[in-house]
């Protein structure tokens, strides 16, 4: 027997180097690849079965990278598995039914999620495991580990320093799980300067660098005009501010997308004001930077902001509110969904987002049939931090409703985070958002999950929010408790048709649910009055003109 | 009213930078600072009240700036508010006595633990609270940012890069959150040199670099002379193995520290062998390099190792089984404790250590009278990553075993983390491990903690494993139950002798307490000889040499 063979993968490493020199030539200047020559290079290094993280991000996109991982000669490079937390583009997708790529295991599909659907159960493509973005980031580093990760950065230096920009996202942490293990870093790069305006990315860990023909893609995925929010949205963001935010004085916290949590931020600077809360609540956030956020920074509210990714059209704004966002020496934002993702878990007393579905357990999910979109952040931060050990007073008070009077383990004392789920009873088209069985259970079935594909586990959510009222799911005691609590706000859904009348009055009377009149609101002062701001325009004039929504939001 | 100011930080940065080299004159060349004028720069840049973080890792320590603090006029610089992973140095409390220092947010204390309680009782410190490590971090990006950092490196180049090394460690995150947040970053290094090995931190990120007289303290906290393994030891290794790694598939794991632990990793390529386990257990690692796995690793066990730091002598050992560790290109371990405990939590299925005392309810903590320790990274490895959704077969089945037959909410399918309590019944000195009420409680009060400082939650144990032996608490449906499990294994402590021996019958029964008899283990195999390494100088010989103990080690 020979003596095994431990520098195996440097050994490779350096194989593959060589491939690329010899197959690129004078197309290969130190780490800079021409840009006509990506095809060739990916054929050069990448071989069959290699784990490949094609950096797709939530918001920005290598695109022009995987442009051309789909023009590589399939008989060459086949049966890929694929690490990525978004599948975003078409070619995302368009790899598998090559056969360049076979496996994948992802976080978050969003629109191809009904194409997925059908390559699974077509056997065109074989899922791994849906993940929340923390939980992919940590196999990288143990058994998802890429062999070749392909990421888009702003600019690069002649050196190969690498500056990502206000979207750094999920490039540290992909560089890092690939360039220390023995893996290539390719880069795709919007501009090649002299000086970068500062570095994101040193080039030490990053093999070749391809400036790509056009920018790289990047989504506003976190833009929603106030134009669109509606009363009822109004009235439960006022709930959300007075029966949960002031009730908890929750100051660290992190905001899902969507206009529901929207409205609750332009709500701060008027309603919230009114209420005395200025100081109070909301100080320290885990979020992207949201437009809908301007009027209450504007106002004094925020105290810091740290970001997942950025938002298009807040560069200037950012870089004139420094004091309030994480930002480089050169003014621009610095992102990381890694930090991020475990500040949002462990520096956060409350996670409030939406959902599609949730069931009598209190279990939640936007999976629907047919299609498979995956979790996103939302499991990470809508998870009781179990791990967290600093109290602060909302995570105290939660902890002690939820144990209070509980024998045994159960009941030693312990904090817990608040985690909201905030709903209109009835969503788009009338479909209702209670129901006695998530989808989840079927498309379990479908694509022979090994579990039903539950985003917020009941046993995590502190809060359901609807229209109709708050109900504290911590304050519960038994099942039936819970059940009647959730039927008690779940209005006129045949759920909420179904409740226990008297059960959920004496719920009511314990304060286990609240309607709008026992939290001291009138519906009728929901008005869209109330909103700091009320058009893309109004947010425009917040930011003193600073904030340059894209286009297809200049609806002025 | 005057316009708010919107870049106070950066324009605070800029004074201190300006204030540092109007102090410094010649003495700052670029980045560079002169070893002599490391007080007088701490002068120049801090401000009363700061939050500071100096970096006390769990093994590295900036012992050269945490000296240079303690000199600093406390006149000029004083109410510091310390952050910071590890108080591991008489420094690290000096400058609470000097009133340098005034507050306290950290992790971990160890050796000044009795210390440090004494300044607590005495009002001389104020402690905000007590973290797992990816939970201080996680506050850096929130509501704990520092606004001064002083780390250590092994080397800078002339413009500032750094290379952190083996112990790359906390650095990264702490860096991070300081350098884009308008604060300070300045580098202790042992050496500059021309051009560094690689570059952990891009100058970009650094402010001032200082040389140190002498190379920063490293401690070697993971070493364990198999010498000192028990036989008792074996046999608990024996029933981890057998009984809990084989039973449930373990792949992905994370050990404590300890002797306990390191058994099991000297006992894979015997016994596990035996056993026929290779290539089913153990191949994936979140772990310091630990030198008892060298028999495993040489066993050809071993897939891959991500670890928090690093390992002193393993150095040579781990750039010679380069596809084993995440190494940079020059060779040496790139360690990033943030990922570490990100992939200990997110990654793994399972996370063993040990513990000094636990009650009925399998609540656990190191916490002893008079000592304020903390928690290390247990909390945030022991606890169920709740966010988790990707399955494997042990999470899968650990998560029925405890909630198979369970109505509502608790019994909605989901995976479970194993987290396996080992503990002797009896720990130094006779002290009973298993105790009707946790020192903790008495210590809460002592040091006016909202909670207990309990390290790991009875609600979150899986396992408690001792040599009387194994109690699955997954399979216990009543708090009762979980009592008798407990006390069940609890040998002939005072908790063990007052068992309901009927009760623990029918448990023994059930399969939830399971003896050594039980899992086909006869204790009189329990030997040494069952150790692949019994001495520090065989497992020098197992590494092929290449290991290199510290002196304190080499007892041969």
């Amino acid at each position: 027997m020979n003596a095994p063979a431990w520098n195996l993968r440097d050994r490779q490493r350096r194989e593959r180097l060589t491939r690329a020199a010899t197959a690129l030539g004078p197309q290969l200047h130190g780490r800079h690849v021409a840009t006509d020559a990506a095809v060739a290079l990916l054929e050069a290094v990448l071989q069959p079965g290699d784990r490949v993280c094609l950096e797709g991000n939530n918001q920005k996109q290598a695109d022009f990278l995987a442009q051309a991982l789909t023009q590589v000669d399939a008989q060459r490079v086949h049966d890929l598995h694929m690490v990525q937390s978004v599948l975003a583009l078409p070619e995302h997708l368009d790899v598998f039914e090559t056969g360049i790529a076979k496996r994948l295991d992802f976080s978050f599909s969003g629109p191809q999620g009904g194409r997925l659907a059908k390559l699974v159960s077509s056997g065109g493509i074989e899922i791994g495991a849906i993940h929340t973005y923390l939980e992919l980031f940590a196999r990288y580093f143990i058994d998802l580990t890429p062999k070749v990760a392909l990421v888009a950065a702003h600019a690069a230096d002649r050196q190969g320093n690498l500056y990502t920009g206000p979207n750094t996202e999920d490039t540290p942490a992909i560089v890092e799980a690939t360039a220390f293990s023995g893996g290539l870093v390719i880069a795709q790069v919007n501009e090649i300067v002299d000086v970068l305006p500062r570095i994101d990315i040193p080039a030490d860990w990053v093999d070749f660098v391809i400036k790509a023909p056009r920018p790289n893609l990047v989504e506003p995925l976190f833009t929603r005009d106030p134009a669109q929010i509606s009363e009822i949205q109004v009235l439960m963001a006022m709930m959300a501010i007075k029966g949960i935010y002031a009730e908890y004085g929750v100051q660290r916290l992190n905001h899902g997308i969507g206009f529901d949590t929207a409205a609750i931020e332009l709500l701060l600077p008027t309603y919230g004001e009114r209420l005395g809360l200025k100081g109070k609540i909301c100080k320290h956030w885990a979020l992207n930077p949201h437009p809908a956020l301007i009027p209450a920074i504007e106002a004094g509210w925020v105290e810091s902001i740290h970001s997942f990714g950025s938002e298009l059209g807040m560069e200037d704004y950012i870089r004139a509110r420094s004091d309030v966002f994480f930002t480089g020496a050169d003014g621009s934002l610095r992102s990381n969904r890694a930090f991020c993702q475990a500040a949002g878990h462990y520096a956060c007393d409350l996670f409030i987002g939406s959902t599609l579905q949730m069931d009598l357990q209190g279990n939640s999910s936007t999976a629907t049939l047919g299609r498979i979109t995956g979790f996103g952040g939302a499991p990470n931060m809508g998870a009781d931090a179990r791990g967290r050990r600093h109290a602060s007073p909302p995570w105290l008070k939660a902890g002690s409703e939820a144990r209070a009077g509980r024998p045994g383990a159960a009941g030693t004392p312990r904090g817990q985070k608040l985690v909201v789920q905030m709903v209109e009873t009835f969503r788009e088209h009338m479909q209702p958002a209670f129901v006695e069985r998530l989808d989840a259970w079927t498309l379990q079935q479908q694509a022979g999950m090994a579990l039903p594909p539950i985003m917020i586990y009941g046993e995590d959510v502190s809060h359901v929010l609807t229209e109709e009222g708050i109900a504290n799911l911590l304050l519960c005691r038994t099942d039936e408790e819970r059940e009647q609590a959730i039927r008690g706000v779940a209005g006129y859904t045949a759920v909420g048709l179904a409740r226990d009348t008297r059960m959920v009055e004496n719920l009511r009377d314990r304060g286990v649910i609240k309607r709008p009149a026992d939290l001291g609101i009138d519906p009728r002062d929901a008005t869209r009055n109330l909103l700091a701001a009320r058009s893309m325009r109004d947010l425009v004039r917040a930011s003193g003109g600073l904030y340059a929504p894209p286009k297809r939001f200049r609806n002025w």
